[in-house]
């Protein structure tokens, strides 16, 4: 069993209200493979530049870094961003694609056989190329606003050949230009995939298939430092769970909110990486002791 | 037992992107009891104007309207506003306080002695003249951004005086000065009550004590015509189900979200005003489904 995940790899420098990091390991394959790690082998694919000097960290819990290709003379994808004062706006401040802009993933054949494959938000051809390369039996992604704009057809695309689209809502709605989140995700599932998960960010998530609808708030916490990698780290959980656990969405919810919540309480890796199974199984149970209904049948 | 309720009878024009009322039976004290009614005897206080017709829909079930004030050459309470295009944003365009602008509330006996009273959204020194002429066990508030911003100490005042406050999660943290959900509610709690919601829109409402945490989603809904008045339709669910069924607040949760689903379905009240019993219990024991999380022991 293993999860395949390509995505960026990136260098990111970022503001919050509670301080901040000119240099921090992220990016959205890094984010997931840290999470999923828990649960199964991950397999990670993407480029890093001739500055990258975390490939130790990418090994962490045991993830493969035989698909990260280290591009010579390039440079790691860089973000630069600055949150608002309630972690609810950013603003990105700069973008360097770096060795992303000449991207051309080519998977070795262990990459290929994964049984589960990630594809994090990269350009939907990108997206669409690992596709057709990998022979998982399960397929997720993400996307975001920017390839809404720029590339619908070849997004629309992308999702018709996956089993599951995780997006946030405000990109749902966008995408279908439907402003009720019900409906935006059943537009999407008519699109081919069979789950629709929609992030809700502080507000928790939401899964939608064609016969069931489940919603699962976010982990409360009374700090909250940098939200950045939060979507890839619920992604991280979520995809990583279901790998080991065929259909279980709803448990797979749980744990991907509980990475989520881990991860936003420190700057970017921090607080994943010192992480410990026991801690994340604590707050699954919490998830549920918080969310219980006990009505009269 | 039965319910107090001090707040506004109105008459709203709204627009939305479904449709448009130009003349339709609002205000909170209105919404609240029409959720309220189906739980507990409810007892309207508000005042209306000469213009008011819509006595008799204030009667349903069994509402008492005895402490409704009709004022001589009054104008009912107006308020005009217009929704954007998902519903989460809406604009005031025209407030006429009318008979409120004079409203100095005198209980009846009989409402003095409910067991149960809900403070509705009005200015908090008279919430506080209502308080004091009741004996009720158990005390709810509303309030709005308004008041924060001009009557601060007043509506802290009344805070200390309540058992429960009832805010959207902005208002909760224009009120605290706090970013995060859960600081912003455990400092309301800190000024005297022993329960905070937290009402979230769209993505439903969580609830707050010293030492429980409980969140529920919104029930999910494919039509949303009109949300004017879903606030109080909820806390019409939340506080009549725990004036039968005290500290029962899960519960309540779950019956206020499911009034609050009808209200936004139709018009101003139109449609809770055809709801049935059976209709409700269905959509809370749904809300039971949908946020079940079945994890291992």
């Amino acid at each position: 069993m293993s999860v395949t995940v390509v995505g960026s790899i990136a260098y990111d420098r970022v503001k919050t209200p509670f301080g901040e990091r000119q240099r921090m390991l992220g990016g959205a394959a890094t984010h997931f493979a840290l999470a999923a790690s828990f649960f199964d082998e991950v397999r990670l694919v993407g480029p890093v530049g001739e500055d990258f000097t975390d490939m130790d960290v990418l090994r962490t819990r045991g993830s493969v870094v035989d698909d990260v290709q280290r591009v010579a003379g390039g440079e790691t994808f860089f973000w630069h961003g600055e949150y608002g004062w309630d972690l609810n706006s950013r603003e990105t401040l700069e973008t360097r694609l770096g060795v992303f802009e000449t991207f051309d993933p080519e998977l070795s054949e262990a990459s290929r056989g994964a049984d589960t494959l990630f594809l994090a938000n990269i350009q939907p051809d990108v997206q669409r190329a690992v596709r057709a390369q990998c022979r998982a039996s399960f397929v997720a992604m993400d996307s975001m606003n920017l390839w809404i704009e720029t590339a619908r057809d070849s997004l629309v695309q992308t999702i018709g050949m996956v089993d599951c689209v995780i997006l946030n809502d405000a990109e749902l709605r966008q995408l279908t230009a439907k402003p009720n989140l019900v409906s935006a995700a059943r537009e999407v599932l008519a699109m081919g995939p069979s789950v629709v998960v929609a992030k809700q960010g502080e507000y928790g998530a939401a899964l939608v298939t064609a016969d069931e609808f489940f919603s699962l708030p976010a982990y409360p916490l009374e700090t909250v430092v940098d939200p950045t990698g939060a979507g890839d780290t619920f992604a991280g959980g979520f995809v990583g769970w279901l790998s080991g656990h065929p259909g279980d969405y709803r448990t797979a919810m749980a744990y991907g909110t509980a990475l989520a919540s881990f991860n936003v309480e420190e700057f970017g890796t921090e607080r994943v990486l010192r992480l410990t199974r026991e801690e994340i199984e604590d707050r699954v149970q919490h998830l549920g002791a918080i969310t219980r209904l006990p009505l009269p049948v």
